[in-house]
């Protein structure tokens, strides 16, 4: 964890330096020496006047791979600072699966000057990727592709290859096989090129059991099916079999890490793609948002302990007891639903086991609930020295914990079934249950036994 | 998001429905056909009695292999279950560094009888493993390299590959170029040594600027490494410069993975290796510590609430909003808390530029007080008719989202500075802050001026 195990970290500080001291020329020199991948790093951990300043320093040739780099918001902003000119350069260096992916953040203006820019192939291909919806197989297709046709042999493979004098496509780590129609037929592993006889053909030396992916495949289940399998790439087809590409593993890390950061960004309201640093007014008004839909609940908790101001008038040791009853339960079910919005993620809790799950946090709960109120109503009688209120602040500790954890366990899968995100709605609507139940059980059982 | 768009749920269901029905056999035959990471799935997706059963059903050849791809606290409980024999053979189809990861978890005496029933060779490698921290290049690496000598010719490599009759090792896509001594020289890839003239030598062909990692370096920045230039393998060396072996990008994908869900579940205060099925009096056990912290937290606002109890037995209203007050403090306070710990977690933000953070924070913090007090304090009059009420409600709201904004800033790296996981402790002290402050400023400002 400390921080000066991070080589890039440190270069970063160095860059941050460098630019302080106001020395352009030498900033220029260290920004171009660094990956595309560490430029978008640099250029978001920079607040916007700098990373302007920045990317004007940038060698126009690694503008546009720097650009995939960055997340959404921060390539909107200066993608919006850049002229067209400089967007077409940046464009004409990416493969297709990036261009596809640039392209759908581009102004469409642009998008046309993009697309005519290319050369028939090129737009062929990228209109591929376009067809298919953002989060599917189709959209991270790359169609640089190397394939082969059954019957040669190895050796002829081998000459074949020969003729990639620049090397052949970023990882790859198969040849596809293919039919005279460009229909799949299975891969040949690199390592088995180099490990058969030469005089093997394709068709012996070949993969059978690779699973071509479908373009209309969920983006999610790819990623599991390249971490289930240790997969570097793998060929992807339209429903006639057809070959259209194929996925690397470059892109489905960086589908994991956007996922994950969704579901962390989700619970406080955040997208994924929120930029560090982005501009105060976009930032206050998409906050607001989720601010006003707090304040709704908080209203409505309020409303409840309304109901009871009378009650509270005459036993003032209520007002101070009870955010302790809401809090529990809150934590209680929050620990639920975080094990149940994770289980969901990694696809191993559905309606199936739900029952089992259930049972299990329930249980726990009742333990928990035992002991918590038990200890709660211990402090409470030695704080006001009545058993009356130790006895109700038990008994409604006990009852949150309970629903909070039966709502942790079942609202997850009742959100997504109701198309609803789970990662985002499910806290705010837990701790409004536990708000609600918790002030409601407390103050209404101090009403009906106390007054 | 469609639970139907997941092949693998699918088979989970299947084999659920039909370990329901009884026929043993059958979930046999589909359990054996799966891959281990989906048999590792299945059994995590399953409640602990069927997991068990399941267990005994799996073929012992991939034993090994599914245990690798269970979460720490699954893997102990079936591991606690299994003879030693059974250990025994499914260690011997591990590679090294699976085996390493295996054996940090086996009990000493099963280390031992692991260690003693390997060959030198084996036993060494292992070692080498075991001898680096959990959390460095180190302890990743897996010794599956193919080395090659700068001098020969590529001609020669590709005679010396046919006699890898099984293939290569997965995930090769280099050989590792080391001189006699076994000193790192370079690397030649696979793609190089295909399209590269027969007749050049490895030392003309390899790529010299493949930074091997050190064995030291933190799995964290071996991370971002893969990340950055989209690696397969990566070759380790010691502080020697001798290569210990190789690290592959399935593991990076699991380090991925990890992090993001500990980031995740630490919020709950849950660990990552959390299994969903756990022992309920495992789980509840865990579970108290945190609500007992919880609960400290929660007494800390009450007795702030205690220290006015004289003030809102006279004016109740007080104890209907003051939820609200803390409430809202808390969602901005968290929505700034888990954009700094996700800026910490993936590099970008530092003491460097938190103050920029900062600036831009306390300015979306001091546009959205200005709204939502407004808000709030019109809701109050509306509710309670008295003005004094809502301007002191105002001004409290204002106050706790601008402390919350700023320690939700500051406090993931001053956590991070005293060595205590941001994820873990930041949600806790954070509402700490908002509950006492939101309590303090809006009682405390009623008792001084409406009393």
């Amino acid at each position: 964890m400390e921080p000066e195990s991070n080589p890039l970290t440190d270069r970063i500080d160095a860059l941050h330096a460098v630019l302080e001291s106001g020395s352009v020329k030498k900033a220029q020199r260290m920004l171009n020496a660094l990956h595309p991948a560490e430029i978008g790093h640099v250029i978001e951990s920079l607040p916007p006047p700098q990373r302007q300043l920045l990317w004007e320093l940038l060698d126009p040739n690694i503008e546009g791979e720097a650009l995939l780099y960055l997340h959404d918001d921060v390539r909107d902003d200066i993608l919006s600072r850049m002229s067209s000119d400089r967007i077409l350069a940046a464009a004409e260096s990416l493969d297709s699966d990036d261009l596809a992916a640039l392209i759908r953040d581009l102004p469409s203006t642009i998008t046309w000057e993009v697309l005519n820019s290319l050369d028939q192939q090129r737009r062929e291909r990228l209109e591929i990727s376009l067809a298919y919806p953002e989060d599917s197989a189709g959209a991270l297709v790359n169609s640089d592709t190397v394939s082969v046709r059954p019957e040669v042999t190895l050796d002829v493979v081998m000459r074949f290859l020969r003729r990639y004098k620049d090397g052949l496509p970023n990882l790859t780590d198969n040849l596809i096989v293919v039919n005279r129609a460009g229909r799949y037929l299975g891969v040949l592993y690199l390592s088995d090129l180099l490990t058969h006889d030469p005089d093997e053909s394709v068709a012996e030396a070949m993969t059978l059991d690779v699973q071509p992916i479908l373009a209309t495949t969920n983006a999610r289940e790819v990623a599991s099916r390249f971490e289930a399998h240790d997969l570097v790439s793998a060929p992807v087809i339209d429903d006639q079999g057809q070959v259209l590409g194929r996925i690397t593993v470059d892109d489905v890390m960086d589908l994991i890490r956007e996922e994950a950061e969704h579901q962390f960004m989700g619970q406080a309201g955040l997208s994924e793609t929120e930029d560090m640093f982005a501009p105060v007014l976009l930032s206050a008004r998409r906050r607001a948002l989720w601010l006003g839909v707090n304040l709704l609940t908080a209203f409505l908790a309020a409303w409840v302990i309304g109901r009871f101001e009378a009650t509270i008038q005459q036993i003032v040791a209520l007002a101070v007891l009870m955010p302790v009853v809401a809090s529990m339960g809150g934590i209680a079910g929050t620990q639920t639903l975080t094990l149940a919005i994770r289980g969901i993620a990694i696809g191993q809790l559905s309606v199936k086991n739900i029952r089992w799950l259930l049972g299990k946090e329930m249980a726990v709960a009742l333990l928990n609930s035992l002991i918590w109120s038990l200890v709660v109503a211990g402090i409470a009688f030695l704080w006001f020295g009545s058993r009356d209120i130790a006895l109700i602040i038990a008994v409604a500790i006990a009852l949150n914990l309970l629903v909070a954890t039966f709502t942790g366990a079942l609202l997850p899968l009742l959100l997504r079934r109701l198309g609803i995100d789970p990662a985002l709605a499910g806290g705010v609507i837990l701790t409004t249950v536990t708000d609600v139940v918790g002030f409601m059980a407390f103050l209404g059982l101090a009403t009906l036994f106390l007054l």
